[in-house]
This record gives C-alpha cells, sequence and structure tokens, in this order.
C-alpha cells in the first residue's frame, strides 16, 4: 500500500468524525502565515490555530519568493488578509547546502543543468526571517499598512522565538 | 494584542507540552504533499500525519510552480522524499478571480501593473489537479520513478476524493 492509499483510509475516520459545516472563505484572524515545508512543525496545533483561521503557506525554507508573493496578494486583495507572519525553524533543510554543490549535485545525480539557479538557502534562520520580512516591506504588492511579524521555531521543544 | 502576539502566547502552552524530544530532518514517510493555504484544510489531522511523518508544501491554489519545484527537488534530493501528493480543494479561492479582473483590481487598488501575469486561478478542482499532476511527470527535475497522487479535498466535509 502507497502512503497515498493509507492517507486516503485514515482520511474516511477525519471525515466521519469531521462530519458536514461550512466555514467561510476568508480566514477569521486575517492572518497568512508563510513557513517552511519541514515535517517536524505541524502549525495549527504549534500556533492554536482552528479550522477557519488562518492562510498557511509553506515551501523549502519558508522564504518569500514570487510564488509567495503571488499567494499573499490573493490572500490579501481575494480573502482580506491583512497580517503576515514569516516563520522558519532551527535544524533546516535549507541550512545543509550551497547553491554550487546543489548545482553539482543536481547535474550528477539528474542530469539537469541548473548553474545559476538560487535554492534560496540560508545559515541562520532568524537572519533570513529579517531577511524576508524586508522582502515583504519593499514590495509594492504588499500595502505599508499590513503587520509584518516574524519568528523562529525550536523544532526539538516546539517554541516560537519572536524575530526583531 | 496582533494575532502574532496571541500565537505566541498560545505557542508557550505547547511547547510546554512538547517537552524536548528531536526527530530526524529526513520526513519518516518519504512522501511531499503539495496545496492549498486555505484556512479550512489542516493537513495533519486530515491526513493522519504525525510530526516527522511529511514535508508539507502550500501556495495559493496548490499550483506546481517554480517555487514548487524548488522546494520538492529540496525535499527528494536533499531529504529523501520519493512520493508527491497534489492536493487541491472544493470553494477555492483560485476559483474566485481571472487574471484579467484581479490584474485591473490591483491597478485600481495598489497601483501596480501587473498586466500578462498568471496568477494561476481554475475552475475546477479536479482538472487543476490533473494539470499540476502533468506538469511534475514532465519536469526533468523530478525522477520518473517518483510516486506522483492527486486528490481533492472537500472543505466542507473533510473528506478526500482521489484524482486520476
Amino acid at each position: 500500500m502507497s502512503y497515498f492509499e493509507r492517507f486516503l483510509k485514515t482520511n474516511q475516520a477525519y471525515a466521519d468524525l469531521h462530519g458536514t459545516a461550512h466555514l467561510p472563505l476568508k480566514p477569521k484572524t486575517h492572518v497568512a502565515i508563510v513557513t517552511c515545508m519541514d515535517s517536524r512543525l505541524h502549525v495549527a496545533p504549534a500556533l492554536g490555530l482552528a479550522l477557519g483561521d488562518a492562510h498557511i503557506l509553506r515551501n523549502a525554507g519558508g522564504r518569500i519568493t514570487d510564488d509567495m508573493i503571488r499567494s499573499l496578494v490573493i490572500s490579501q486583495q481575494q480573502m482580506g488578509t491583512r497580517e503576515i507572519v514569516v516563520l522558519h525553524h532551527t535544524d533546516c533543510g535549507a541550512q545543509t547546502f550551497t547553491n554550487e554543490d546543489f548545482a553539482a549535485q543536481l547535474k550528477r545525480d539528474l542530469g539537469v543543468d541548473v548553474e545559476g539557479q538560487d535554492f534560496l538557502p540560508f545559515a541562520d534562520p532568524a537572519e533570513s526571517v529579517r531577511e524576508d520580512m524586508e522582502i515583504l516591506r519593499k514590495s509594492p504588492l504588499i500595502p505599508d499598512d499590513v503587520v509584518i511579524s516574524g519568528a523562529v521555531y525550536d523544532v526539538d521543544t516546539g517554541r516560537l522565538t519572536e524575530v526583531k
């Protein structure tokens, strides 16, 4: 059985308990959280989110890319969010490689040339949160009155530390 | 109190219960799930994921963009995932606009010209899952032996339906 088949099976029990209820399309808290894909971070319980509370955006590293800006513009201009939280974490996969080494690896293992592409690695998660908050503040697509906050999640303790 | 401050406060209680435990960087199931930022989908409980089980990637719509490919390549080549689930959902924000109307709105409300940019709206979530599975299958950066599955999540019932 593939994991996908297991997920479908587990979901049957989840849906039986879920019942039928329509929550609004627009998130209740008007918050969008941008974070990493890491498997050890379950955003909803870690931040106390109920179903319907907040948009959750995740990519490798939790980095602010063009696709995250696209998503945030939809979140804000179509669905009314007005606050953004940038959340990176300790022991991140983005701390395990450099662009140069990764490009050489992909050339060797996949036969694909990605030289010059930035895979957005970083050394210090607090510093990368600051960089990404700055990208948001400078973006003409993110209004100046949007509240932007940042934090680092410790994957070993589950604890958030604010980044200023 | 901003929502961010509330999240920090709730997280203190979460971290107290979490205790200290180190889980591996590499996800246990070797699965990466690509889905939408929607607030009514909490991926971990809906699929039965424990901490450490799977990478969770989320943007507006759950679309396969360059940034999602970047993230999946890191997930696979740095952290060993070998299965991808593309998961879109009913009542999606990506079904509420067209590129043309949205560009006109952003020009009017933000004074920014985004003409020609694709914000990746769609009409039918099963069809958009199929499109995105096809993008993955054709990508030279995703090996041919990676298992690719798709599903639609019903936000009213919590139920997954496989897309073939």
